[in-house]
């Protein structure tokens, strides 16, 4: 079986392909927010990953967390992966700052909402290309 | 400078030391919810953590996913490093279910809270406690 992206997932905005994880964008202007999803059929939780799997999504999350913490110097950066509402393995890499809105609750579902400018985001997704690319 | 306990975390109740993390329960009974908080000084994110030390953590995350989900039986498991409050670098890792209170929600700053009966938190630490030193 191959890899293919939920529907849900489907929706972000393509960045690049890393060795296991492709990364997704958010299209929310309040958080650089990414996504990495693991280019593997089947799998919900990080623990479905193999080990060796396991090893490079965190070689990756350590890469996105730092490409994150270095072009946007935030307050924080939140790891996540939950999937309770898209069940494929997705892994939440956003960047938090002490005046975004839900500071310092968590992003799910929180109601202050503002997309990118069309613009904008082609420029984000570009300059996160090149980061991740550089690496 | 040797590892301490952020007060907010030296509220939780112990479980077990694992190689890296020391292992904490959160006190509330509607999910079955881990802490992991690896034992170095002075980290607050995922990134901050050697290469060797991020792989030891998914180790440990797999490990602690793996109990929850073998022992509870959950719709899904959440891991996340959030840090937001409690700036010293601690992994949840929640067991959540089809009708836990904030399914299919975030479960941070929910306002629905549930805490153990004394003795059924004894006893659930004793059982995980158990399966942790097992593995």
């Amino acid at each position: 079986m191959t890899f293919t992206l939920h529907p849900n997932l489907l929706r972000k905005t393509f960045v690049c392909d890393l060795p296991l994880c492709q990364v997704l964008l958010e299209d929310e202007s309040h958080y650089p927010w990414l996504f990495l999803v693991p280019r593997r059929p089947n799998i919900a939780r990080m623990m479905d990953l193999s080990p060796l799997d396991q090893r490079q999504l965190m070689e990756e999350l350590d890469l996105a967390q730092k490409i994150l913490w270095e072009e946007f110097h935030p307050t924080q950066i939140n790891v996540a992966a939950l999937g309770n509402k898209t069940p494929q393995l997705h892994v939440h890499v956003i960047a938090r700052f002490l005046d975004d809105p839900a500071w310092p609750g968590a992003v799910w579902d929180h109601p202050v909402k503002k997309p990118y400018e069309v613009l904008e985001k082609e420029k984000l997704v570009l300059t996160l290309r090149g980061l991740f690319e550089r690496k």
